[in-house]
């Protein structure tokens, strides 16, 4: 009988004892293409053994009642697309505000609207010279300045630390790299109150790639890189790539079509904002420039085995690691795409935590 | 129409564009069942885009050609079992010994079988006063001195450091703790020529399961920690769990047949030599004890996301962290259990800079 079987550490996993013996009997291969691709069919799988009861919790809320369907594509009507966008980001946020008691305050900061977001019983006096800029997510098309709060609050709380959030130009009414100059423009207003030293930078999902962008802009208008940022369920290029792009659908309880495999996957993050830029372009993709990629800032990296990120999220880990650049790496397992968001998480609250623990190794004296 | 999307920036991701529009509509849901397991069917996985060009050779080849197949099982035979995993070994330690000049002597130490590595151009000034000691991975059944040195060579060489490797007692002849009586013995006769910040230990699989025992035991015998250990391809506790239990079988290549979805998953490692223990025994699962996860020394953690111990990794990565030991983790996307067994590949040799470089950041002054 032939088993289908790896290095022996693999075999003894498999074939050890009677029980064992019984279920490599009955493995079958797969179909396996000439390129590789793989066919597997009735696959199930259950929620993570390793969720929390809350995370377990949301899982089957998430899979079970898909509380985030509905409302026109930003296509159809973005008007009417970023309202929903935030009625769902304020379901997020209206416990966080709860939990987190801050002031947040409207400012313009060279043009830009941002909110400055403190806690309530004051920045903690070792975080008197310091700042925090925050980018937030929403797919270069939505979640300002509700997304921009989910991302603000818990880590200006946690942290005792002010936290600027930047209300950044997006699509589709505008291009790259609008973000990225408004960025750059709050980041020289910060630089004459703060030293670099004194600044981190960090964002989730499209927030992530645009502080990955933001390092690759102050690069280019000679601007010194802030003393760490971190990029949080995205990576320093696409979103897409890897195993993550075929598995991470399924897992969050939609089909991919068969037959639209293919080297680019059918998830690719293709967003207007970006519709006018080159994949290969550094400044938009930073991950394409080694010699860039060799100057970026100690750099944090978050992300979860069920988010679509995690395998290009993983993969800059490593490209920030070989070009000598200080790279951290967490990951949670079963969890979605940005699962932080949701404050109810204790792996949300670990996420925190380690946004905190982060910058404050990093900030200069 | 419902589209079952996430948060906005899935929404956004799946939904920017005419042709994602066009890809949003044809998305159909899962089967969810009450407790959340997800039913997915007909799944086409390519190989990761991520991989080497050797790396996607390689996978091509396990893939496709089932070169580990075969031979009988350790109940079967296990003199024929271990027979065919040398078999198996020596495949990857021929490039090995071509690629990586050592001298490999054969020491007795506290009675205990070792092999001392070092690199024929000799050792590095600074790692006079170092050492490593590497327990070899094989399910804690086969890979004694053949595992042993794919695990030691590279290490010994790219490092320019001693490693020691132990040809620890294993089942189905031993029980658990024969394994951590061994490491501690040699451990000890170490401790006599090098400080304990001078001294490292690493393993890969049930080696690295046993690097984590060592700590447990070397607390209990009341020994002083080493400088740091490396966890490769394992966990701090039972390599199974969570979602890598159901999905990284079939992709290797082989059917989990369905109706097996249960908490522990379809893949456990439930060895001989383990068979006399509680799960819960935190002296060979430390991670049951979170008092002794807080006495871990620095944890190097390296998985990758094919192989079962993916999801078990990264939570003990976790673990520790929540305990506040400094512990780096490090993926690897596409590539199967232990990959790095397989010197051919850049992926391989990334995990030995990563080896390197976290014992000489760690080791002592």
């Amino acid at each position: 009988m032939k088993r289908f079987v790896f290095p022996g550490v693999i075999a003894a996993c498999m074939s050890i004892g009677g029980a064992n013996a019984q279920l490599a009997d009955t493995l079958k291969g797969e179909a396996v293409d000439p390129d590789g691709t793989l066919h597997i069919s009735d696959l199930s799988v259950p929620l993570s053994s390793l969720l929390s009861p809350e995370a377990r919790s949301y899982m089957l809320h998430v899979l079970r009642d898909k509380p985030f369907s509905g409302g026109p594509t930003p296509t159809q009507d973005i008007k009417g697309y970023r309202a929903r966008q935030d009625e769902i980001m304020n379901w997020f946020l209206k416990p966080i505000r709860e939990r987190y008691p801050v002031n947040v305050e409207h400012k313009n900061i060279a043009g830009i609207y941002t909110y400055v977001v403190t806690p309530t019983d004051g920045v903690a006096p070792k975080n008197r010279n310091r700042v925090l800029l925050n980018v937030h997510g929403g797919g270069f098309v939505s979640g300002a300045r509700t997304a921009a709060l989910i991302e603000s609050i818990p880590v200006a709380s946690v942290e005792k630390i002010k936290v600027i959030t930047i209300d950044y130009r997006m699509g589709p009414e505008y291009k790259f790299p609008a973000a990225s100059e408004d960025v750059a423009a709050v980041y020289k207003e910060a630089l004459k109150e703060y030293s670099p030293q004194h600044i981190g930078l960090y964002g989730c999902s499209a927030g992530g790639m645009l502080a990955a962008m933001s390092i690759a802009w102050f690069q280019k208008k000679h601007l010194p890189n802030p003393a760490a940022i971190g990029v949080l369920c995205a990576s320093i290029g696409d979103l897409g790539g890897g195993d993550a792009s075929f598995i991470t659908g399924p897992l969050n309880g939609f089909s991919i079509p068969a037959g639209r495999a293919g080297s680019d996957g059918p998830a690719q993050f293709r967003p207007a904002y970006l519709s006018n830029v080159d994949p290969k372009n550094p400044l938009a993709y930073p991950i394409n420039s080694p010699a860039l990629v060799a100057q970026f800032p100690p750099t944090l990296l978050v992300t979860s085995t069920r988010g679509m990120e995690y395998s290009s999220a993983i993969n800059s880990h490593n490209a920030l690691m070989r070009a000598g650049v200080e790279a951290e790496l967490h990951v949670w397992d079963g969890l979605p795409h940005a699962f932080w968001y949701n404050s109810d998480l204790p792996e949300s609250r670990e996420v925190y935590a380690v946004i905190a623990r982060f910058f404050d190794r990093h900030f200069g004296k």
